[in-house]
């Protein structure tokens, strides 16, 4: 029989604000793995976490890579039957442009009580992914500080380019094989279903990240001078970016759907009886109506359907007033979310092809790759995740729900082909905290209840 | 019988030096008037071609506008026969963006031989207008220090908003009428047909400047969690954006060609001559083939016909690396070249209505105008342009031509409308001038052989 471990979950709570101040000193820390002028600062955020964890017994290390390092970390089992785990977490974050719509600096954290008894921290990556991963430091120091051991054997490998398509990540996991695998991986992510609803997500989408650049002239021209004669490359990009969806909102790529496989009936009956409508989705971020594909619930919208999103586009003049210029060159960041068997190489093969096949003969076209990854979807049944849904309904006001996810992590398919590992993805961000954009917050409840959530997730496994 | 004007020619030659010192001196002066951040740079220009007029014996001043000042200048002519003309120039530039690509700092003039015998003057402003307008300067200079008089009564208006729309143009020539009437405009802002031959132009397309902004959800959104079900600016406005044209390439605006005339079958015969192919004017620039409507010459396309171009587009991530953001807004800037009878504001009208026509009911669109001004065709006959015509072919190795221009210069349909001018349009550009584009240049003979052409014109139109 295993210990109680409501002494665990006492710890947890007293320690609560001395975590929340390391959790501020790695927010402060501007780890944008996006931007090569914050190099230096992700490298400043691997070592604080080496440095955390290696106080908490671990063998820790920042291991290089050939962009930003990752965090390596072992420590053992109370008892050598436990399972060996891995956790996986990112430190790095979102750039914060448009900087001038923060109300309060992104990477100065503070706690704000939005409303009674409910309080908020805020600052990049408070929610992504930063609050979510010190949730399990800290579940982790609180087993520590009360038994002096851990229930379960811990990996942990924490990276620093999930917000620029992990290029070293999947080179990292072939040549460290043998030391990450573990029995099952636990990557904290993803979201609860709402604020008293906890969830564990069994389906994510893949990613194809590309960018195109359409040349044309070899200057900027005057359009009156040039203007009805000369190819204009936002012309040419328009169009192709306009072409990537049919009237119904149906991506037109060649091949595309290969592999997209409609949602059994059985899945979609019970995603309508989680009640999330377009409305109230929408509507919180001031929309109604769903776009994309005609015809669909908004649940297959963003967990069952492919995509094609047009992420950036910049091209000519943009600065203040006006000026009657054709531009040499336009370019657009483009993202594909993947579901069922689509295969990433295949869809942007199809891309490249549709958009080559659009550019003039005097014209030229290049693409930038940025990360491919396959969808997932992991058994609804299996032992793993029933474990955690039982936990997580003991810490939370509601029982946990099983989920898709729009999102894409691809280290959890990477786990699954290099590996053999089953992940877990349990996390406590909240639809509206805004990740990726200005004013992104992480809730206080979800940092404290999170930490208490993987104490309770840990002994369970440990079982 | 007038007096021989070869002693005025031969003191431009022996002033060439110190005039391209005062060149020099006003392209220093960084007048870019699209961008507030210059205002005092155009101020500044304004105000050392008041005192430059003043020196040569002119009542000259800075008048202010809401925007940037304009320059008024007047003196009287040696006979009270002669006739009175105003000279037209413009003292601001376009930006210099971007700056990476300019091979000598755009506001540090130079002179540069390019092959053996030619000289370019480099910088912003050299062609687009500031060395145009110096070239009429130092002829009534050559003038001024030869006879101590000139042959006509000359009124000097310089305008500092020409590369930004205007907006105070229309106001200040209604406030100012009296004083402002002459008998004849002199515009310079024009090109040479090529390096030997130069040029009037008799016709310049009308010009509709329009910004359009696209606000989709009330933040930037993650595209993992929204994408297929949250509308995304950037993809109804590039569907605006490509819906302009249709596959031949003509412009889809309702009531968009009304107006728009077919060029006389004698007229394109005068141009085919004039031998301009499209393989030469696009190669000068790495094209080849003419875009835009199918079946027209180039001469055609790009001054005798309507055209619908994007000078610039911006929306979500656009920094290095990716990021998987629906962003909240996206905007582009387009303008209409006009042809014929169009419209200005018919045409604005139509645009809104479409790109409205094409916005979801969650989401809106904005507008801002950026300036209005119709086509302008001049008598191909009339005295003023034969006598200059025959003054200009004396000073240049090939007899002058009269053209189609594809740009727009709005005051000459003001002169006309406001003042009941007709204008002579001549200026000494070349088209490989990159105008509007990184390394601008004038050729050293442009300005010299400007500045007596000047001379020239300015005897024949007192005759």
């Amino acid at each position: 029989m295993m210990a109680d471990i409501t002494p665990v979950l006492e710890r947890a709570d007293a320690n609560l604000p001395n975590s929340l101040e390391r959790l501020f000193d790695l927010i402060r820390i501007k780890s944008i793995s996006t931007d090569p002028a914050f190099k230096a600062e992700c490298r400043k955020a691997a070592e604080w976490l080496a440095a955390e964890l290696a106080a908490l017994g671990f063998e820790a290390s920042v291991r290089d890579t050939p962009g930003h390092p990752m965090v390596v970390a072992h420590h053992g089992a109370e008892k050598a039957t436990a399972p060996h785990l891995l956790f996986y977490g990112h430190y790095d974050v979102q750039p914060v442009d448009p900087l001038n719509l923060w109300e309060a600096p992104p990477f100065e954290p503070s706690i704000k009580e939005v409303e009674p008894g409910r309080k908020i921290i805020t600052g990049r990556g408070t929610s992504d992914d930063k609050g979510q991963l010190m949730t399990f430091v800290e579940a982790v120091r609180a087993y520590k500080e009360t038994r002096g051991a851990l229930p379960c054997r811990i990996t942990i490998l924490f990276e620093g380019e999930e917000e620029s398509g992990s290029p070293s990540l999947k080179p990292f996991l072939e040549a460290n094989a043998a030391e990450l695998k573990a029995d099952y991986a636990l990557v904290c992510d993803t979201g609860m279903w709402d604020r008293e609803t906890p969830a564990i997500s069994a389906g994510l989408r893949g990613l194809v990240g590309e960018e195109i650049i359409v040349t044309a002239a070899d200057r900027d021209l005057h359009s009156g001078l040039f203007g009805g004669a000369a190819a204009n490359p936002i012309h040419i990009l328009t169009d192709i970016l306009a072409g990537l969806h049919d009237e119904t909102g149906r991506v037109t790529l060649d091949g595309f759907h290969e592999g997209v496989e409609e949602t059994p009936a059985e899945i979609k009956r019970t995603w309508e009886t989680l009640g999330r409508t377009a409305e109230k989705f929408l509507g919180e971020v001031g929309l109604s109506i769903p776009s994309g594909e005609k015809g669909r619930s908004l649940l297959e919208l963003t967990w069952a359907r492919p995509t094609a999103e047009v992420n950036g586009i910049i091209g000519g003049y943009t600065g203040e007033g006006f000026k009657t210029v054709i531009a040499a060159q336009a370019s657009a960041k483009v993202s594909f979310r993947l579901v069922g068997k689509q295969d990433p190489l295949k869809v942007r093969e199809s891309f490249r092809a549709y958009a080559r096949s659009k550019i003039p003969a005097d014209c030229s076209v290049e693409f930038h790759p940025h990360g491919a990854s396959p969808a997932i979807h992991l058994p609804y049944d299996s032992a793993l995740l029933t474990t955690a849904k039982i936990a997580l309904s003991k810490e939370w006001p509601k029982p946990a729900v099983v989920i898709g996810m729009g999102g894409s992590i691809p280290v959890v398919g990477d786990f699954q082909t290099m590996l053999g590992m089953e992940s877990l993805l349990v996390g406590f961000g909240l639809a509206d905290d805004r990740i990726h954009s200005p004013n992104e917050k992480y809730e206080l409840q979800s940092f404290h209840k999170g930490i208490r959530s993987w104490i309770r997730i840990l002994d369970a496994l440990a079982a």
